[in-house]
C-alpha cells in the first residue's frame, strides 16, 4: 500500500509518500510545497493544487491521509489553511484516491503511543520508524510522515479487527 | 463586464452571473450549487469546483467576486465553509479570471448604501437594481447577487477615480 501523508498548509504544506508492505514501511518521497506571501492567495492555492495533482499522478497511492486543522490559536490562519486544505482533499478527490483525516492527537497517538507527546518525540519516532539518518526539515514534512504512519496504524487495527 | 458573484458555502454555494455595461445591469444566470450532508466532504469539494468550473467554461466572467467569511459565530462551521471557499477560488484561478474579494460590510455598504442594513433591505435592494419581480430565494443566491452590484459599484469608483 502506498500512502501520501500531507500536513496542510499555505505557505508550507508538507507531503509524504511512504511504502507500508508486511508491517514495513519504506519511504517512497517527501518534501514540501511552498508559497510566499507575495503572491495572491488564489496563485498560492492554484500552485499547492497543481504540485499535488502531480504528486498523486506520479505517485498513484492507495491512501491520501491529511491531518484535521487544530485551530486553538489563531482563527484568521486556521480559516487560510483550511482554504489549502480544501484545494488539497480536491486534489486527491479528482484522482478518486480515498481520503482519511486525522486530529493531531490520533497522530501522536499511533507514532508515540501518546497523544500528548511533544514534536520533538513526534519527529524522533517518525525518524525511528523510518530508518531516517536525520530528522526531516522542515517540520511539516516531518508532520506528514507522521501523518502517513498514523494511516498505516490504523488501517492495521482495522485489518486486525476484520479478522 | 461579466461579473460573477460567489456567496460562498458547503451545503448551499449561492452563485450569480450578472452583465454591467453603461451603468445598466442584466442578470444572466442565478442559481446554488448544493450538496448534501450524506456526501464526504472530499465529494461536495468536488461538486462545488466541478460546478463552478462549468459556470465559468460557460459564461467566461470577466470578474469573480466574492464574500469574505464571517466567522463570528462557529468556528468550526468557518472551517468548512472555508474549505468550499478555497476549492471555489481555484477553480476561478485555474482559469485566470480576475478574483476580488468583499466583506459583507462592503457588500451592505455598496447595495443598501449602509452597512448595518438588514437581510430583507439588501434583498430588496438586489431587487430593484437588477428589475426582477421577485427577490431570488435561497437567500444565497441573493447574497450571491448582491456580491456581484458590490463588484460593480467598486469597479465603478476605481474607474471614475482614474479620471
Amino acid at each position: 500500500m502506498i500512502i501520501m501523508g500531507i500536513d496542510p498548509g499555505i505557505a508550507i504544506l508538507g507531503f509524504a509518500i511512504v511504502s507500508y508492505e508486511g508491517n514495513k514501511f519504506k519511504v517512497i518521497h517527501y518534501g514540501a510545497i511552498t508559497t510566499t506571501s507575495n503572491l495572491p492567495m488564489p496563485k498560492r492555492l492554484n500552485c499547492i493544487f497543481s504540485g499535488l495533482s502531480e504528486l498523486i499522478n506520479e505517485y498513484r497511492p492507495d491512501a491520501f491521509a491529511i491531518e484535521e486543522l487544530f485551530f486553538n490559536k489563531n482563527v484568521k490562519t486556521a480559516l487560510t489553511v483550511a482554504h489549502a486544505r480544501g484545494v488539497s482533499i480536491l486534489a486527491a478527490s479528482i484522482s478518486n484516491i480515498p481520503i482519511f483525516e486525522y486530529t493531531p492527537l490520533q497522530v501522536k497517538q499511533a507514532v508515540v503511543g501518546y497523544g500528548r507527546a511533544d514534536k520533538n518525540q513526534v519527529q524522533q519516532m517518525v525518524r525511528i520508524l523510518l530508518n531516517l539518518k536525520e530528522v526531516p526539515k522542515p517540520d511539516d514534512v516531518a508532520d506528514a510522515l507522521a501523518v502517513a504512519i498514523c494511516h498505516a496504524n490504523s488501517s492495521n487495527f482495522s485489518e486486525l479487527f476484520r479478522l
